[in-house]
C-alpha cells in the first residue's frame, strides 16, 4: 500500500497563524504536533514509511522535509506552482506507477483533522479491499452532521457488494457546494456525505481516469516518467507544470468517471477549513470559551481566544475569535471566519507582503 | 495667580496603556503632548511658571520631571503615598502661602482634556475674580450634556452678583454620583452642573476651610511649614502622611462649607474617564471606527482600535475597543469599560505585577 499526503494548501483562512510561508498544515492547529505530523502518523500503521510521498509547494519543501525526517527526502515531491489536485495527484501517481503500476494508493488530505485513527484506517483498509477488487475509484464520505454549505457532496446509490452493505456504496453523483436548502434536503435524504476529498485506488486505475478524462494533463505526466527519481527531476516538472492547467481531481475525474465507489468514513472527521471550524473542534470550558496563553476573560461567553505571547484580556464580550501572532492581530466574529479571506486580499492588494 | 495640578491619578481606568507606572496623565490620550503637559500648556498663558505646582506621586516623579522641563523642579511635589485630593490640597496651599497667603490659586486634576482653552481661561479668570472679592471657595461647574453616572453634580442657586448673572453662582449643594434616573432629574430641573474638580481660592480661605473642616489635616500641614522647601521635605511629608487619612476635598470640604461660589465652564471639558469617554471624544470615520495604527477593518462601526505595532485586522465586529500595548492586548464591548477595573483586579489578585 502506498500514500499520498497533500500538502500544498495555502493557509489564508487561518489568517494570522497560517501565513504563504506557513500554511495550516505545517501549524500545530490542534495537538503538540503539527497537521502534517499528524497526517503521516495516522497513516504510518497501515503504509511502510518508504511508500508515503509528501506533495507540496517549493516554499514550503524544507519545513515539510525538517517536519518529517521519519520519512526518506526523496519521498517529498515538490510542486513549483499550485496546479490544485488532479496534477498534483497525478505526479504522485506517476511517482508510485513508476514502481508499481498495480499498488493500492491513497490520497489524503496533509490539512485534516481526524478524532478516530484508528477507524480512519479501518475505513482505508476497507476502500483499499474495494479498490483492488475491481478497476474502480473509491473516495470516502462522511455521514453530514450538519447542512454545510462549504462542502460538496457525495450522492450514494447501491451497496457495492453484498458483503458490504453498510459501509461501501457505487456514487450516483458528486454535488458540489450546496445552497443551505439544498443541503438541508441532503441531510434529510440521508443518502448524501460530505466529500472529504480523501481517495483510494490502484496507481493503474487513476492513470486510466487521467488519460481519458484529462488527456492533455496525462501526457504532460508521461513525458516526466524518465526524469522523476533523478537530477533532472525538479527542471522537469517545472517545465510540465507552466503548461499544466489547474484542475481539480473532482471537477476534472470523479464527476465525470463511471466506477466510482464511496466508503462510509465515520472517524470523527474535521477538515478544519476555518477559525469557527477550529472552534467547533476544541474543548470549551463553562463559559464556552477556549483559551490559550496568558487570557483574562471576564464576563466573556463563547469566545475562541490564543495568545500569542501578550497577555489578552476580554471584557463584556461574546462569540469572538481572537488570535495574535508574532506581527498580527485578528479579531473575528464567529460565524464570519470566510471573511478573513477579505483580510488576506486587502494585504494583498496594499501590497503588505510581510504579513501574508 | 498661582496654580496646583494634581498628577496623582493611577490610571487603572486605562489598561492596558495606563499603567502603575504611566497612568493616564502620562500619556498622549489624545494628541501629540500628554495629558499632563496640555494641562500646563493650557494654564500657561495665565500663570506664570515658576507659580506652576504639579504634585504627584513618588514612583512617577521621575516621569513627571522629564515631561515638564519648563518647570522648575523644585515646583515638582511628590507625595510618598496617595491621601485622596483633601491632604494633596492641603499641601499645596502649604507651599503657596509660605510665599504669599493672599495668593489666588487654581487646583486642576492633570488628566482632563479641554477643546476650547481659551474659553478654559476666561472662566479661571472669573473665577479668579470672584475668589478675590470675597473670602470663598469657587469650584467650576461643567453644563451637563447627558444624565452621566459617573460624575458628582453641583446646584447652582442664585447668581452671585449682578455684573456676573448667568455665568457665576452660589452653589445650593453638591451631589454625589446619582443613579441615572436622579441624574435624568438634574438634567431636567437645568439647575446642576458636572463638579468638574477645578478649584479656584485664595490660599486663605482654603486653609481656613480645611482648619475649620479637616483639623486633624490642618495640624498636620502646619508641620510642615518649616521643612517645605528644605532638604528635610520628602521626611517630613512622609512622616505626615503616613499619619494623615485619606480624604477628598468635594467630601472634607467643599459639601461642608457655606460661602462656595460655582462659575459655569463651557469649554468643552472631558474627564477621560475611560476607554469609552475617549472614544466619544475622538473624530471618527464613516463607519464610526477610530483607527489609530496599521488597522483593517472589515465589515466593522462604531469601534476604536489602538495599535501597539502589530497589524490588527477586525472582521465582523461592533461596538469594540481594541488596544494593544506592548505586553498586553484588550479587547472590550463599548460601554462596559467601567469594568475595565476587573482586569485589573484580577491581574492583582493573581499577583501578575508585571501587567499591573
Amino acid at each position: 500500500m502506498h500514500a499520498v499526503i497533500m500538502a500544498g494548501g495555502k493557509g489564508t483562512r487561518f489568517w494570522p497563524a497560517g501565513r504563504e510561508k506557513k500554511p495550516k498544515q505545517l501549524l500545530k492547529m490542534a495537538g503538540e504536533r503539527t497537521l502534517l505530523q499528524q497526517a503521516v502518523d495516522r497513516i504510518l500503521p497501515l503504509v511502510p514509511r518508504e511508500n508515503i510521498l509528501v506533495v507540496t509547494g517549493e516554499a514550503h519543501g524544507r519545513d515539510t522535509l525538517s517536519q518529517l525526517p521519519e520519512l526518506p527526502a526523496g519521498n517529498i515531491i515538490m510542486e513549483p506552482m499550485g496546479r490544485n489536485t488532479a496534477p498534483c495527484i497525478g505526479l504522485a501517481s506517476m511517482a508510485i506507477g513508476i514502481k508499481d503500476p498495480e499498488a493500492v494508493m491513497i490520497v489524503l488530505p496533509a490539512d485534516h483533522v481526524v478524532e478516530d485513527d484508528e477507524a480512519f484506517r479501518d475505513t482505508l483498509r476497507l476502500a483499499a479491499l474495494a479498490a483492488e477488487d475491481e478497476p474502480c475509484l473509491v473516495t470516502i464520505g462522511i455521514p453530514p452532521r450538519s447542512p454545510e454549505t462549504g462542502f460538496g457532496y457525495i450522492e450514494r446509490g447501491e451497496p457495492a457488494s453484498a458483503k458490504s452493505r453498510n459501509d461501501v456504496f457505487r456514487v450516483l453523483s458528486f454535488r458540489e457546494k450546496p445552497d443551505l436548502e439544498t443541503a438541508r434536503s441532503f441531510l434529510e435524504k440521508g443518502t448524501f456525505f460530505w466529500n472529504s476529498g480523501i481517495f483510494v485506488w490502484k496507481v493503474s486505475s487513476i492513470m486510466k481516469s487521467i488519460r481519458k478524462y484529462l488527456p492533455d494533463l496525462y501526457e504532460e505526466l508521461l513525458s516526466l516518467e524518465c526524469s522523476l527519481g533523478t537530477p533532472e527531476e525538479a527542471g522537469a516538472i517545472r517545465a510540465a507544470y507552466e503548461r499544466i492547467l489547474p484542475i481539480s481531481i473532482d471537477y476534472g475525474v470523479m464527476e465525470k468517471a463511471r466506477d466510482v465507489l464511496v466508503v462510509k468514513g465515520d472517524f470523527g472527521w474535521n477538515d478544519l477549513g476555518s477559525w469557527d471550524a477550529l472552534a467547533d473542534l476544541l474543548p470549551k470550558d463553562d463559559a464556552g470559551n477556549i483559551l490559550r496563553g496568558p487570557v483574562l476573560a471576564v464576563d466573556t461567553q463563547n469566545s475562541l481566544v490564543l495568545s500569542g505571547g501578550k497577555v489578552i484580556a476580554l471584557v463584556g464580550v461574546d462569540d469572538l475569535a481572537v488570535v495574535e501572532t508574532e506581527d498580527a492581530i485578528l479579531v473575528l466574529k464567529r460565524g464570519r471566519s470566510q471573511d478573513v479571506k477579505k483580510v488576506v486580499d486587502r494585504l494583498e492588494r496594499e501590497n503588505k507582503k510581510e504579513y501574508l
